[in-house]
């Protein structure tokens, strides 16, 4: 039985292929502290575990598609707490996580063939929605060397065709941890109008941001181009509740909308207790997130002190988000993050990474680089930098001998 | 700002594109009796409603990309005492619904332009996930008079081309209430084969069969055609349980399940509460079923019963499922459906039905006839029956009148 081109050629994703040896591993008694996927260790907030506890619709029956009126009227809440209070329900489409929408987005802007440019190294699923939707991405070079900021605008230009239909950001960013500075966001506004091209721009990282600066969401730039910006978001990482699947599209396209609406209504809706849950954001203190930010900084900070301590390991400071791309004195990064997690052990613990190369697109690129997800609390990502020291000596040592 | 050609041409859902009109209705003060969607308002099972109140997982993170381990046990409990104890866990692929399902099933067996047979009418986002997926299928009539079963061997032998690469079935059917025979499945299994394609059975109405022989699962021919027998399964009908989103691919195709996990990868996981209310099926006793199927009987006896007093209306007695197609003398159930929502009452009620114009892809077919879902009371059923029949009335003198 022959099966689809798109079936043969969806990745693995590199942050889970990985996911049977740390299950072996683990059968052997070992430890394994994982690094190698964004799901924190922090708590939900008690007042969206509070939602489950008191929980009394039944029968469960599905929600309006577009999403609950309670839930788009607390995400009304939420952005309009950001400033953007020119939003209103029609702007906002509820989605299974960022993922979903995602989907819908890169179906929307392109017709089989057309292309999307991206910035390298970028989230590594946005190759299985490419694939999925017959879109084409076109990779854009950023460096660990430079913080992984913008090239010039004549360098991104270069990149843009006429079957070129949108320019994707990641912001924060995601595996990369850069946060565009004012002048790259109005770089980027500026050149989608220029090309009459969209901004997609993913912010689910948006309140994770380290330096003085916020995060600018391309929100703020609905004013000079309505029917251009489209924002990505998901509620995963921000309430450390990547396990209810809720995310949102946000646009002023009407036709886009309309058209996400469309989708959603073939699939009739998202989970309603998971929206339930998400509605009750509204009820969750600011000190939920100055709290999360504190520690997040100190992992990034205890992270990058252990690091440093490690010979011929180069890393920027990640300025957002709660990933970094780490560059190892090794000739495979696959082979040594598979190795940590089926023939290396140190006082029965190990350490779980993701290969970087799946985040990029371009062959070749990132074999040497690993991201990690600093997502545990400070004495288990200080614990990991040693065990990834000696792994990173034991693994050259076994090389040289072979 | 140019959208894509599938955004502009996914349809609008036939069963929920009136919903404006019914809440426009209950702003005015009007009950709507909804007939339009198989949302049932049978109770879902306590055991599972007592997960939610009784969760203590916190941080609700994410899941396995192919489902939890509890969950898939779960469903492996379930197939065995249907009597498939032949499945594994890696048969088994965990999704969004049995919506999720289709949408990876298409993008599986299809390239952009290759076909899939299905029998019209059938189940409306059929055309939306091919649509989504670059799929084109390709319809063959089955009618009210012959209760929707399947024509002969050699009608649908004569769509089969090149491009062929499966046949789609729902059973029971939605929204024709048909459940084939032994023999119609053993010749869809057998021209399936002949022809090496695949017989995708989408069985999200199992239980729902109300004749003397039980539906026949595509399941069941796994022995004869291992590879090429593809199962779209959900919870959301079995537990009434559709705001609950969790159904399963279930297949012996390597490849196929291969693919499925990497594009559950690329989503990351199914719903975590949503998977752990699921689980909890072990614990719903069969009495339960036993109940609901007693009750969708009445249910079924009673509206037919309501609609045979309605002169120039034609329908079949429904074998399964919780649907009927019924034809009306009406020019066009599209304006009737709007018309009663937006024209009429009787004694401040009303009814809303799905148009079945939009069960069809052929265009023209269906024009005069709606699909009823029958999931509400007997009470209910039986004043929507009478409201049914005055708005008929109504609505032909307002025709006769212009």
């Amino acid at each position: 039985m022959n099966i689809s081109d798109i079936a043969k050629k969806i990745p693995a994703s590199p942050i889970r292929e990985l996911v049977p040896y740390a299950d072996i591993a683990k059968k052997n008694g070992v430890h394994v502290y994982h690094l190698n996927i964004g799901d924190p260790d922090i708590q939900t907030p008690i007042e969206m575990i509070e939602v489950l506890k008191n929980w009394h619709k039944n029968p469960i029956g599905y929600a309006h598609s577009q999403g609950t009126a309670e839930l788009l009227e607390s995400m009304l809440w939420y952005y309009k707490k950001l400033g953007f209070a020119q939003l209103a329900t029609e702007n906002i489409q509820i989605t299974f996580g960022g993922s979903e929408g995602l989907m819908w987005i890169f179906m929307s802007v392109c017709n089989p063939g057309d292309e999307i440019v991206v910035f390298e190294p970028f989230y590594t699923n946005y190759n299985s929605y490419a694939i999925m939707t017959h879109a084409k991405l076109v990779p854009i070079l950023t460096t660990i060397e430079n913080g992984f900021h913008l090239p010039s605008v004549e360098e991104i230009e270069r990149k843009i065709t006429p079957k070129t239909r949108a320019i994707l950001i990641c912001n924060p960013g995601n595996p990369n941890g850069v946060v565009y500075t004012k002048d790259e966001m109005d770089m980027l506004v500026s050149l989608a109008k220029k090309h009459n091209i969209f901004l997609i721009s993913d912010e689910v990282y948006r309140e994770f941001v380290y330096g003085d600066s916020l995060a600018i969401s391309a929100l703020s730039y609905t004013n000079e181009y309505r029917d251009g910006i489209i924002v990505c978001d998901s509620l995963s990482k921000r309430y450390s509740l990547c396990g209810i699947r809720i995310g949102t599209i946000v646009s002023f396209n009407k036709e886009l909308m309309s058209a996400c609406l469309r989708y959603a209504q073939a699939r009739l809706s998202a989970g309603m207790v998971d929206q339930t849950v998400s509605a009750s954001l509204t009820k969750v203190p600011d000190s939920y997130f100055a709290q999360v930010q504190v520690e997040y900084k100190n992992r990034r900070d205890t992270l990058i002190a252990g690091l440093k301590t490690i010979p011929g390991v180069v890393c920027p400071v990640p300025e957002g988000a709660f990933y970094i791309i780490v560059k190892l004195p090794v000739d495979d990064s696959f082979a040594f993050a598979k190795f940590m997690l089926s023939e290396f052990s140190d006082e029965n613990e190990t350490v779980m990474v993701a290969p970087a190369a799946g985040f990029y697109s371009t062959p070749g690129l990132g074999k040497d680089e690993i991201r990690i997800a600093y997502v545990l609390n400070t004495k288990a990502l200080d614990r990991s930098a040693q065990i990834l020291k000696k792994a990173l000596v034991a693994y050259n040592a076994k090389n040289a001998k072979s």
